[in-house]
């Protein structure tokens, strides 16, 4: 086999074969194929595409690249979720613990944010004491004494992605749906859960900027789950506009421990109880407890208490809190009709909320609260956004990203897509 | 300026500006832009394609990432000729010096053979003493007094080039026709001539299989040198077939030297004739000697034995033989309707011809001579190929090079296109 072979293959549009796609994945992993044949071949798939055979075969061989986890020592069924990533999506810190709280278990391997969005570790690792690295001995722990655990993805778990995706980010091959599609889905498979719902954003603030985009993603993602045995569900979902009210770390854990406590913002209520109810019925779970009760009753609560506990955290210690903060005050009255997600996405990574590099440190306390959602009447001179960062000189480029992001109709309404937009499966 | 904005740009089907493509190869050969990001922007380029004006400025950048030689101290204009690669190709030899001895100067920067076409220094390099290597001071001692030099291009020029060819020949990235021409055009650009005549070959023996492909490259080449003052015309030749009757280093020396002495096979004389006088219209010297006549008068013999001896060759000198000979005969009496160019080509080469990789040495004996051509009548029994070679052990996959590479009809004739098959201009 050689590289060049089935670079020029993929490039003059043929199907690979399963044998070079299992050799073009585990020489690479090896350090045989080198990193610019593989930039050359991942531009090829991104601009000749891959039939649905050569994508589960590509994931499969990034799965069999490293180990596979497996949780048949626990006498639940697993199930987890994957967000293809928003603004304010903070809804794994509610969800995991409720969806436990009804009797499943949720083993999620999750990750830290790059760019605009957030990442759930670094939300979580904003709460004092909480550790993210777990072996695999201390997940199953956690996972038997709380049911849920969220934790950093060891290295072992499909290294050749890992590898790819630190190649593609840097050579302008990241928006191919087969290759966004399978290195999400051999990371999930491998972490060897038996259902996943997959929570696919559309809209600004989103990877995916369009539904047809975003269809496709889903349906790439179940067509693989389905091939490999995972049963996998997708919903669409609205990321025009920020999930919930909070955007940031710190303050997208106090806003979870709001809809742990029962209240919460309405659209992060709505979601959780939505991706829970799935990741139930696609664990076979269909009589189990509602999430929407386990929210009410105090039950997930009590799961995020211990689940927090178990991995070094203390659950009831303040959480960090910014040293500056900034208010942005409604300029008119009127109906907010818009309040973009990418805008104000962008606006909280500058505020120190996000990381611009893989080794930058992110403030915990940065962020932004949102005072209005688009729909919500405002008056003139009301707060709109308050922005917290740990240095003033944050604020003047955090609020160039919000220029054109905010906008007041005299009397207007807002025209916004459904929460929920559709399913897949 | 960002690799990746690039990459992006080119892969989403725009027109790269004068400053990306300034840029991205200039910075490519800093080593700014990484290995994997120009194989990605390659591929993009391979699949997408370039503007003409995109194929210039990137030419131009190529040429500005290293010197250009220039040639106004001599007092003749400059002409030269590039071939895109065939088989049995060694126009070089005779045309250089016939056009010198018309009156003009020819300043040929030419390379090494790889695959299973030649290449014009390592025939040369079977001339005792010959060296390909000259400093510019010492080509213009050579052009000065002979008015031909063909030697081997210094490091200086178009290292961009280079860096890429090497690049695209591991990355699947050889076959874009922008990558190609801006290749080949760079190098003969930043070479100082003022005048020059491309050699595009079609058919099995040539890079370009079809006369479409050949067409579209020679329409990019003439243009990027009229973009750049550089006069250029193209004839797209023949390379179904050999060129002449050898094939090899020694051997075509040799057929050289004959046609040299007013001999030689007629295909040869035609071809370096035809494009002889194209290099002197190309350089305005339309009145000049015909190069006919510098074959048949002793002329172009004189400017070869003074210009391989000014490189430390002894053009009397024995020529080195192969140790071993095999001769195939024909199978049974006919015409000859095909000898296929790149059977023939890959035997040369398996016989030691040529290399395999870049650092391989090559056997000036080895070799083919054809005692028929297309077209010819034989008797079975008769001499078809005398196969050359240092080691018998490289007869058997030289054979097998040639299975079906020779077809024999009773009473047919062969369907050949000319020679000559077209001109662009």
């Amino acid at each position: 086999m050689d590289a060049i072979d089935v670079i020029r293959a993929k490039r003059d549009g043929a199907e690979l074969t399963p044998a070079q796609i299992d050799w073009a994945v585990a020489a690479y992993t090896r350090g045989e194929v080198a990193e610019e044949q593989m930039s050359a071949l991942a531009m090829a798939i991104l601009l000749n595409g891959m039939s649905r055979a050569e994508v589960s075969r590509w994931t499969q061989a990034m799965i069999d690249s490293g180990e596979r986890m497996e949780w048949s020592a626990l006498d639940r069924p697993t199930t987890d979720k994957h967000s293809t990533g928003g603004v304010g999506d903070k809804i794994t810190l509610p969800l995991a613990p409720a969806v436990a709280a009804c009797g499943a278990a949720v083993p999620q391997l999750s990750g830290r944010g790059l760019g605009h969005t957030g990442g759930t570790l670094d939300k979580l690792e904003s709460i004092p004491g909480w550790r993210a690295s777990l072996s695999t001995a201390e997940m199953l722990a956690v996972l038997r004494g709380t049911g849920a655990v969220v934790c950093a993805a060891g290295g072992g778990l499909a290294p050749a992605d890992r590898k790819l995706y630190a190649l593609r980010d840097v050579t302008g091959t990241v928006e191919s749906i087969p290759l966004i599609a399978s290195s999400i889905m051999s990371k999930k498979i491998a972490e060897g859960t038996g259902a996943l719902v997959l929570d696919v954003k559309v809209g600004s603030g989103a990877f995916m900027k369009t539904a047809g985009d975003a269809r496709e993603l889903a349906e790439t993602m179940v067509a693989i789950g389905a091939d490999h045995g995972v049963r996998t569900v997708a919903l669409l979902t609205a990321m025009d506009r920020p999930l919930g009210n909070a955007v940031g770390n710190a303050v997208e854990v106090a806003e979870s421990v709001e809809v742990l406590a029962g209240g919460g913002p309405a659209d992060v209520v709505e979601l959780t109880v939505a991706l829970g109810r799935e990741m139930l019925a696609a664990a076979g779970m269909e009589g189990a407890k509602d999430p929407a009760d386990a929210l009410r009753d105090g039950s997930a609560m009590d799961v995020w208490n211990r689940m927090i506990a178990a991995q070094g955290g203390d659950p009831r210690a303040p959480l960090p809190v910014a040293r500056e903060a900034h208010e942005l005050t409604a300029p008119s009255s009127g109906v907010l009709t818009r309040l973009d997600a990418f805008g104000v996405g962008v606006a909280a990574w500058r505020l120190g909320a996000g990381r611009a590099r893989k080794e930058d440190p992110v403030s915990f306390g940065a962020g932004i609260v949102c005072h209005a959602k688009p729909g919500d009447k405002v008056v003139a001179g009301q707060p709109l956004l308050s922005l917290y960062a740990d240095d003033v000189a944050r604020f003047p480029r955090a609020l160039e990203a919000l220029e054109g992001a905010v906008e007041i109709a005299e009397d207007g309404a807002a025209d916004l897509p459904p929460l929920i937009i559709d399913r897949v499966s």
